[in-house]
C-alpha cells in the first residue's frame, strides 16, 4: 500500500526509536521529565515564545488554547474550513462553551476587513468576541500557506481590539520551509501557537502549544482536565526532539513530491487540481472523471493507493517521509490507467 | 418620541390590562394556572401541534428547543444572520454545548441543497448534526418571509436524514397574515416552533414554544433550569390570550405602515431600501447619505424618532400597533428634512 | 382545598391586580420600564446594595449569580440540602460548568471551619473554589434561620480568601421579620443576594438579584442568555412593588400560623416535628404513624389538605397569606382524625 | 531521593524500553496500530468486557466514561473523596455538565442504601441520576479495597434502577492481587471500567477504558474531542503490554513494602496510621508529632524522602517497583530520627 491519506501515518525513524529507548524520563505531571522539559524549551526557543508545553495531540493543543483564552458565552472568529471548526468534533462549543463565528477565507486566509467587521459590538444580545484563530498551513485549503502579511494584519486588529490570536500551526513548519520565513517570524503574529510533531516531522505522537508563561501555567490545568497530563512522557518526547532537530528541512522533499504528484495528475483526463500545492497536500477534483470522491478513493485502494475523500468530488493526497518520489510516480501511473 | 426601534415596545392595550386584572391564576410550576393552560391549549391548536408551553421570552423558547433536541457535541445548522445565532449571546454553545453551522441565506431562506450538504458525515473528527433551525419571518433579512416551499424542502431533508427541525417563528404571524398561509400550515414543516406574543401581537411579556407532547414534557425541565418556571403566570398569560385572540389580523396594518415608510424613504436622496419589505420591517441604507447607521440613528433621535443600527450603514425601522400611519408619514417628512 | 404545599401558591391581592392594571410600563430589555426601575431601586435600597435586577424566578436569580461570579472548571461551596444544589436541576453544572462542593449544615448553617477547610489548595489536580453560597431561611432545613454571626463568619472567610459569597435569600424577609434583623444587615455579609417576591410576599411572579453595579451589568447579559429579558415587565413588577411595600411585616402572621400548626401536630400520636419552626415551614415526620410521606400526603389530599413529600417520611407544610389561622386549626383537626 | 510520592513515578523497565523500540506501529486514529489493538484486546479479555480502548491517562478514561454515559443536566453519584470528584479539576461538571452527588464512604466504599436513597425522583426541580461511579482501590481512603459484595450490591441497584455504573479502577490490579479476586470478577459488577498501566504496573504512559462495544464506539469520539486520539501510539502501548503481561503479580511486593513501612511508622512516637494499608498506600497522621503535613513533607525532603501532603495532618506514602524493601526500611529509620 502507498499510503497518502495523511502525513500523520509516518512511522518513527530508527533514530526516534533509539531516542525513546534511551530517553531520560520522570513524571511529567510533576513537571519533572527532563526530556519533556528539553523539548518544551527547544520548541519555545524556536518559536520565540516564553514557554511551551508538550501535549498528546494537535486537537488537544488547540482546545487548550480556546479553553485558556476564552470563557463560556464568548465567540471565536475562525475560517469556515479550519480544522478547529471542521474536524474537532464541535469541541470548542462542547467544552469551552464558545460559539464559532466562521468566515470563508481565500486559500485559507481570512480577509482582515471581514475579521474586524465580525468582531461583536457591546450589546446585551451579542456574545463578546474572545479569540481569533488562524491556521497555517491550512489543511482544507490544500496545505495553503497563509501569507505573513495576512497574519500580521489580523494580529494587529487583535492587538488593537484586545482580542488574543491563536495559530493552529499543525503544519507551520511546512509553511516555513516553503517560504523561508522562520517559524519564529510567523509566531510573532500570534499570541499562542500549536504545531504537530507527529505529522510531516515524523514523530509518533505529540504536539506543542506555546505562548506566554502565564498562558502555559493556566493551560497546564486545562491539559490535566483534558486527560493530557502524562507520566514518563519522555518516551514520546524523545522522538519528538529528534523530529524537531532533524526532520524540519527535509519537508522540502515532501513539497517536491506533492508537486510531482499534482503535475502528473494534471495530465490525466478527468482530473483537475483544486489547490495551489504550496506544500505537501494535493486536492484532486474527480467530477469530470465521472467519479465521486468516495468512488475514486475506493478504486485507488484496489490499486494499492490510499487517499481520503475531502468533499463530494474532492480527494486529498498528502506526501510525507514514508512515501518516496518513485512511489509518487507510481501513483500517477496507476491512477492514469485506473481512470 | 415615535418609537420604531422594534415591535417589542408596544404597550399592553386596555383590554390586555383588564385581562390581567381579572385573570384566573394558579401556580404554573405545578401546572395549575388555568389561564396559562388555556393559552397553551389555544396556541397548540392554532399551530396544529400536540402541546405548547408558555415561556417568558422568545430567546428562552429557542434555547429550550436547542437544549431539548440536542446533546453537547452536536452541530446545529442555521442561517448565518438568524436570531438564534446572532442575537442570543452565543447561548446555544454556552448552555447546550452545540456548535452552530451557519449558512448564508437569500432573504432569510437557506438553500436546501446547501443544508443537505452541511449535514455531517459519520466521522470521528466531526460533530453530529443534531438540529436544523429556521426563522420566519427573518429579522435581519428585514422581516423577510421564508417561502413555505423552502420550509417544506428543508423539513423533508430533516425527515429523511432523521434530523429535527425547529422554527424560530417569533414573527410567524406576520408571515401568515401577509401570505394568507395559516400558521398551522407553516408549522407542518417543523417539529417545534416558537412564536412571540410580545412583538407585533402586543402582549407585554411572553412567547410560546410548541411541539410534540414528549418534547414539551422534556422542555418543561429545561424551562425550569433556565429560570422560566413562573408562579401565577396567568397575570401575563391573560394579556397573551387577548393578543392571540384579537391582535393577529391587524398585523396587516403594520405591514401597510412599513410599505408607506419604505415608499417614503425611497424618495429621499441618499437613502435606499435594502429589503423587500414583506412585513413590518424596513432596512434603510444610509451610506449614500454620507452617514453611518449610528450617526443616522442619532440624528433621528434628535428629531424625536427612534430606530436601531443594524449594520455599519443599515438602520432598521419596525412598525407596530403603537405607531399610527400619520406618525409614519411624519417620520418620512422629518427624515427628508433631516438629511 | 387548604393548600399548604408552598408559599408560592399565594394569589395576587386585589391591590396587586390593580397595580398591574395601572402599571406604567416600557421595554425592560432596553432598560426603560419605569415600574421595573422603581422596583429595582427600592430593592437595592432595602438591601443596601448598589444595584438590583428583576428576574422572573428565584432559580434564575441564583443561576445568574453563579454564572456571573464563576467560570467553568471552578467549584462552589454550598450546603448539601441547599435549593441551588438540590432543587435547581443540576443547572450550576449544566450551564456554568462548576462543580458543587457540598457541606452538611446544622439547621441549614454550614460550619465556618468546614467551609474554610473545603476551599481548594493551588494544585493542578483540583478545581479552584470560585464561590460560596448561603441560604437563609433554609428551605430543606424547615425554614431555619441561619444566624447572622454564621453568615458573618463565612463572609469573613470569603473576604480573606478572595472568594465571593452569594445568598439565596428566597425567604430572607421571613428571617428578617422573625429576628428583627434588617435585610440590609443580613445583606452586609454577602456580595450578592436573591430574594423572591412570589413566595410569602405574595406577588404573582418574580425575584430580585442584587449586588454591585458591575455585577448587575454582567448579570444582565446572563439574564438575557437565560431568556429572562422581558419586555413590558412592569405588569409584573408593579405587583412586586406592592408586595415589597406592604406585605413584609405580615410575614409574622405566617410564622404564628406555622407555630399553631406545629403545636397542633405535636399532640397527634405518630407525628413528630423535625424542625425548629423558626418561620413559616413545618416538617412533619410520619414514620411512627406507619405512613410514608407519599401515603400521608395522599391521605391529606383526600381530606382537602395539600402538602408535599420532602423525604421518605418527611412532609412539608408551608403557611402563607392565603391560608387563615382557622384553616390551620382545621388542618390539625382533620389530620388528627385522619391518622 | 527515595520517591514515595506516587506509584506514577515508576520508570519504564528495560523490557518496556525494548518493547517501545521494537513496537509494530500504525496510525491509531485510523484504528490501525497493531500494538494498540493487541493491548486493547488483551485488556478487554482480562476484564471480561467486549471492548477496550487505550487512553493517555486515567483522568481521560474516567472523563470519557462520564461523557459517554451521561448528558448535561444529569447527576452522578460518587464517593465524596473519589478521584473523579476530588482530583480531576471539576471536569465532569465543566465538560459533561453533570452535577456530582457525593456520599461519604467507609474505607472508600459507599453504603448501598445511601446510594439508592440518593437516586433522584422524577421531579421537575431535580436532575436525573445518570451514573454511579465507584473507585477500587480507593486512593484517598489509603488504597482501600472496596469489597466485591459492596460493588455487587451497588451494581444491582444500578441494574434495577437502569443507571449505569462506572469503576475508576486506576489501581484495580492492586485490589485483585491483594484479594485473589480476578479483575474480571470485579469487572462483572460495573458497566465500564478504567485502569492505569502507568501506576503500579510501571508503564510510562497510559490507561485502559473498557465496556460494551457500543460504549467504546461512542467513547472513541469523546477521546478524540479530549485530544486523546494519538498516532503511532504503539510506542507507548508496547510498554503497556509488558506491564499488563509481566508486572501484575509483583504488586504483592509493593503491598508488603507498604506493610513494612506502616509497621515501622507505627513504632514512631507522634505518628499514627490512618488507613488499613490494604495495598500499596500508607496514610500517616502527623498531628501528634506537632507537625502539619506540609512541614512533615518538607522535613522528609531534607532527608531525601519524598511523600505528599494529603490533608492538614495527613501524609501519603506510596510504594512501588522503583523503591526497594531496604529503601523502605531506610525511610522508617530516617523518619524516626527526624522527628
Amino acid at each position: 500500500m502507498i499510503d497518502l491519506r495523511s502525513d500523520t501515518v509516518t512511522k518513527p525513524t530508527p533514530e526516534m526509536r533509539k531516542a525513546a529507548f534511551h530517553a531520560d524520563v520522570g513524571d511529567d505531571v510533576y513537571n519533572e521529565d527532563p526530556t519533556v522539559l528539553e523539548l518544551e524549551a527547544l520548541a519555545a526557543k524556536k518559536l520565540g515564545k516564553e514557554a511551551a508545553m508538550f501535549v498528546p495531540s494537535g486537537t488537544q493543543g488547540n482546545q487548550i488554547a480556546v479553553l485558556t483564552h476564552c470563557v463560556s458565552g464568548q465567540e471565536v472568529i475562525l475560517e469556515a474550513d479550519s480544522h478547529i471548526y471542521f474536524y474537532e468534533g464541535g469541541t470548542i462549543s462542547a467544552f469551552a462553551g464558545v460559539q464559532p463565528r466562521t468566515l470563508k477565507g481565500k486559500d485559507g486566509a481570512m480577509n482582515p476587513y471581514e475579521v474586524e467587521a465580525a468582531i461583536r459590538v457591546d450589546d446585551i444580545h451579542q456574545p463578546e468576541t474572545g479569540l481569533i484563530c488562524l491556521e497555517n498551513t491550512h489543511n482544507r485549503a490544500g496545505g495553503a500557506i497563509v501569507p505573513l502579511e495576512n497574519m500580521k494584519a489580523i494580529y494587529d486588529i487583535g492587538k488593537r481590539r484586545q482580542i488574543p490570536v491563536h495559530l493552529d500551526g499543525a503544519r507551520l513548519f511546512n509553511a516555513s520551509v516553503a517560504t523561508g520565513v522562520s517559524v519564529a517570524e510567523y509566531a510573532r503574529y500570534t499570541d499562542t501557537i500549536q504545531f504537530c510533531l507527529s505529522k510531516g516531522l515524523g514523530a509518533p505522537v505529540g504536539s506543542i502549544i506555546a505562548g506566554s508563561k502565564d498562558f502555559i501555567v493556566k493551560g497546564r490545568k486545562w491539559r490535566k482536565r483534558l486527560g493530557g497530563g502524562l507520566r514518563q512522557a519522555g518516551m514520546i518526547a524523545a522522538p519528538g526532539l529528534v523530529a524537531l532537530n532533524t526532520m524540519v528541512d527535509r519537508l522540502a522533499e515532501d513539497h517536491e513530491k506533492a508537486t510531482t504528484l499534482a503535475t502528473g495528475f494534471k495530465e490525466i483526463n478527468g482530473l483537475t487540481i483544486e489547490n495551489n500545492v504550496d506544500t505537501n497536500i494535493v486536492l484532486v477534483n474527480t467530477e469530470k472523471a465521472g467519479l465521486t470522491a468516495d468512488q475514486f478513493v475506493e478504486k485507488c485502494k484496489q490499486e494499492g493507493i490510499l487517499a481520503v475523500a475531502f468533499g463530494p468530488y474532492t480527494v486529498r493526497f498528502t506526501t510525507h517521509y514514508d512515501v518516496s518520489t518513485n512511489q509518487v510516480k507510481e501513483v500517477v501511473e496507476k491512477v492514469n490507467k485506473m481512470i
